[in-house]
């Protein structure tokens, strides 16, 4: 596969990382880079990340081969349809966001004929912004969730796994449901857990933090309000995973209150056992 | 300060990485070990952690100028105890423990006639086990809580920060109270959460977790008897701590019922500027 125009949306860490990625894996011929800061998009151009910048959407699909939205879940939506409404026929529009259903339901039927788009969420990524944080090796072995729906052109869907696969990942396919209930237990309630426990810290503790809380508290440092916009787009999946959350704490609050070391071994046990089968 | 004899109990990740410092930081003429397995004394004196293994404290810590207990905080009070009956005069006793309070107050006055016990904590360590797993930098610009009583002997107590300090380490002295609270928010409920929400995750979803997954429940890996005990002993504190936890996970969840973006966004913003605060 080789792709003239690739349009990245959003030229920061994701963004920035999929241009460097696509352009080492040879599928690309130039990328340009669409952001609202001028600023971001000059320093894109010196990194290498972009040929070329632009602050609207419009002149910068309008010979586009693939489009890729790397900006927040709330903004997705309207962004895919205007590219839509002036990238060539034949064009594949694609995204990088970290919930599908909404995504994916809202664009349907509103993309010109000749225009697909297919969801994509890779599975990789860092509390950091910005193109200067951006690596080519971002999506090397990780995984990246397709998710088509049962009226999605298939040409455009193995394009697309193509296209994740060529910046060296792997490539899951789900349906948008699948998808927002799977990551709201994997990655929306992991970072509403880490956020409410470094809330809930105050400030002469911070120097008797270690290693402990900081890991699990890492992803909190994300931009808050791109986070509120993926956990209003994914509310029920994520709330149902809360009520999961909340009722296993509940099962530690028990065994703590009544001295059950029973319960708390078995309890400790089964987190132990999910962890060490993760791996690092 | 030169110690001669150094006696650890635990030849662990932290035992391991305490003779290593001691003996890089000059403070130590020879590490006697004390194991109840002889492999892992063996590997530890094949990997010139210690001089000699034990597997009973009393010979061990015949002629010891200092011992530190690194075993599971349900063992150390007993531990503590047996050595001191054992130890000679002017030894000092100290530990690497969790938890302090019910250590530190059950082994006052329980001792010989010039044999003192001062409690610490050092805020490093990790997941993994094992002397194999011993890093001589382990404490290096990390801090040690030391935990003196009122009827703590003065000289001893400097004795011990002077010990820590030359292992790399900073010092804060507190109450074992006050480090037990403390310690409640910031290294034990973490845990808690960290294994509860790895128990929850079914098997099906292990593929979908990504490295924020990883670093939030990284430290569920951890020894889960190790972790009972550190419950049990601090149980009061961590009960509290939960339930400061509950009730921001209780405003998490009612933004989220009641679609409540501004109250989202703030709670959001919150965890970020505190886990912002921490650095890396």
């Amino acid at each position: 596969m080789k792709r003239q125009t690739l349009v990245i949306v959003g030229v920061g860490l994701i963004g920035g990382s999929i241009a460097l990625a696509a352009k080492r894996g040879g599928v690309v011929g130039r990328v340009l880079g669409v952001g609202h800061r001028q600023s971001t998009l000059d320093r894109a151009r010196e990194l290498g990340i972009i040929e070329e910048g632009f602050l609207e959407i419009p002149p910068a699909v309008a010979e586009a081969d693939m489009v890729v939205l790397c900006t927040p879940v709330d903004l997705i939506v309207e962004q895919v349809i205007l590219a839509g409404r002036h990238c060539p026929r034949g064009a594949v529009i694609t995204d990088a966001g970290s919930t599908k259903t909404v995504i994916v339901r809202s664009v349907e039927k509103q993309l010109p004929e000749g225009v697909t788009f297919v969801g994509s969420h890779p599975l990789a990524g860092s509390e950091k912004r910005g193109p200067e944080h951006a690596q080519e090796v971002l999506f090397q072995d990780r995984l990246t969730i397709v998710t088509p729906t049962e009226s999605t052109e298939g040409t455009a869907v193995s394009l697309v796994c193509d296209f994740w696969q060529a910046l060296g990942s792997r490539i899951k396919v789900m349906t948008p449901e699948d998808h927002d209930r799977g990551l709201a237990l994997t990655s929306h309630l992991p970072h509403l857990l880490a956020s409410a426990l470094a809330g809930v810290l105050p400030e002469d503790l911070y120097e008797l933090t270690a290693t402990g809380f900081r890991d699990t508290t890492r992803i909190a440092a994300g931009d808050s309000s791109v986070w509120s916009g993926i956990f209003q787009q994914n509310r029920e999946a994520v709330l149902a995973a809360l009520e999961i959350f909340a009722s296993r704490l509940s099962e530690f609050q028990k065994a703590l209150t009544t001295d059950n070391v029973k319960a708390l071994d078995s309890l400790l046990r089964e987190g132990k056992k999910v962890r060490d089968a993760l791996g690092n």
